[in-house]
């Protein structure tokens, strides 16, 4: 497509289009701080000597609801989750509602009511909410805004600023379940699995790994829309260094990897709803694996890669099991529309 | 209409019916507070020793600009009144964009400028954001929520229960600009006006009011959408108490009184984004008004109305110049659609 003039369904997929936006148009029409990541990623606000994490996401998913949640559940997750890994304890949140004419009321109910019980499981309380009504059209019935804030954990020391070479990189899990998940549910696709989305909250992962290694965390993050590829492509962009990734050291679930095969579509792009990554200091990072995988959610964690050398050009690079290299770009934006 | 089971416009419309799918479908399924006006408003959360003020709003607003504004003004103006009115300083806000693909780049860019100039003015910092997108369709091109975070004055003491027997409302100014002038921009409607948004930031208002006036002002509403009536309503529903107005006292904008005499509307329902309803102590209303009439937009300000005796059924009565009474319904919110 090379209509530059309009938004392209691209523009969310969370890849290059979306970066493209968010610091080509977004930042510099509101006039706001110029940072890498800019707008998409939540804010620490301190104020009378506490330090809050605030952040908020909007939620399209389609369908509604999908093996493993449901859009309710997704969009207090995806904000817990936003806490999570700027090292916040989630305190309080907000939900807006915008609902098309015409949605059944007892879909509503059960979605709210799941979101419901994800906050009350993550012990975050929707303290406050609004609702708008659309009028019917082609689209799917509901978005969903969330807002949360959290109170930063004493421990935390988190950003690309203090990452360095030689730290290391885990994750928590297999990639791509919530991406397929959700894509096993999309009419015209034609094919089903047993694939559930991994949608669940990262606190008590984030929780444990501040609690027993503190500054030796540098860096976490959620790999959603995007993926690990573009978790990656933000660490080299925001800490300007090289990063090599094991491909054989990433845990996998078969049914995601077969669906991925069979749509054409890259795991390592693909969102998820319930993964951590973290970078930590090479001396913690064995301990800091057996810490996650005492978390059933984290059982399969693994160190996949390191960080490298500062560069004009820093690159993420794939190390094949065979020996191969091939550089991970970032997603463009346009495989997966309306996976969260 | 008689369908029950699938959600109306009016669902959105600030009014009746909105009142009951809040109360009646959404707070029961979080499993939240079912406090009166419920998530609707704005909450007071305390940490640390502060009391913040946390709140949010989705804009839907169609067209996506009018005459003295835009979604972008608009939605930050909203989050900021909001905080305002609950006697807080705004502090920072987040911003989400669910846009349609086919959108021009070129008219998001305006709109967000407007967005970022509107929250340069009114003091607050747009700190965090997301950005997602739809399929094209039928609807308008875009959905802005945004949350805001505020810290609650020392000196407010603002609230239900705070509101006597005796106490005077105030009106800052003449109802329905703002409604009126997003109408006069639809299509097919067929009436051309000078009519202005009267969208601005309430917060130097309250502050005044604040800062003079400390405990003696018991409550503030900014009457959006559902208008003077919806906020009459919740304030004889939330006290237990009879609302007496005068019509005669109500400042009026002739065109807008025009407008709405074409259209049908009623003034005292038609959303506003620049007025502020305060409830204050009889002792101090009438240098209330003089401290809100200093500022431009609050020339206008007069005590339009009287905070009667508690009462099983609260009722709100609108005094007409001619000494006939009428009972003010809660607007049931089928009136206007999109109209923030």
């Amino acid at each position: 497509m090379t209509d530059k003039e309009h938004i392209q369904l691209a523009h969310g997929g969370g890849g290059e289009l979306t970066a493209e936006l968010v610091e080509g148009v977004i930042l510099p029409a509101l006039g706001g701080p110029q940072r890498p990541g800019g707008l998409t990623d939540g804010a620490i606000v301190p104020v009378g000597g506490v330090k809050f994490a605030f952040t908020t996401d909007g939620y399209v998913v389609r369908p509604l609801e999908f093996p493993g949640g449901d859009i309710g559940k997704l969009a207090v997750i995806g904000t817990v989750n936003d806490l999570a890994v700027m090292g916040a304890r989630p305190l309080v949140m907000s939900l807006s509602l915008v609902i098309r004419e015409g949605l059944e009321i007892a879909l509503l109910g059960r979605l709210l009511k799941s979101a419901g019980r994800a906050a009350r499981e993550a012990g975050v309380s929707i303290v406050t909410g609004d609702t708008k009504v659309v009028e019917r059209d082609a689209s799917d019935g509901l978005v969903v805004t969330t807002a949360g804030i959290g109170v930063v954990s004493d421990k935390a020391a988190l950003g690309f600023h203090r990452v360095t070479a030689g730290d290391r990189i885990i994750l928590s899990g297999p990639l791509g379940e919530h991406a397929l998940a959700v894509m096993s549910q999309r009419r015209g696709l034609g094919f089903s699995s047993d694939l559930v989305s991994d949608c669940a909250s990262l606190a008590p992962l984030t929780a444990s790994l501040l609690e027993s290694f503190g500054e030796d965390v540098h860096f976490m993050r959620d790999p959603t829309r995007g993926g690990l590829a573009a978790v990656l492509a933000d660490l080299a962009e925001g800490t300007g260094r090289n990063v090599e990734v094991l491909e054989a050291a990433i845990p996998v679930n078969r049914a995601a990897r077969a669906a991925a095969e069979m749509l054409g579509l890259d795991l390592l792009a693909a969102a998820n709803e319930g993964k951590l990554i973290a970078v930590v200091a090479a001396s913690a990072a064995e301990r800091a694996v057996e810490t996650l995988a005492r978390h059933d959610m984290a059982a399969h964690a693994s160190v996949i890669g390191t960080v490298g050398e500062s560069s004009d050009n820093p690159l993420v690079e794939l190390l094949t099991p065979i020996g191969g290299r091939r550089i991970v770009q970032r997603p463009y934006g346009e495989e997966l529309p309306r996976i969260c």
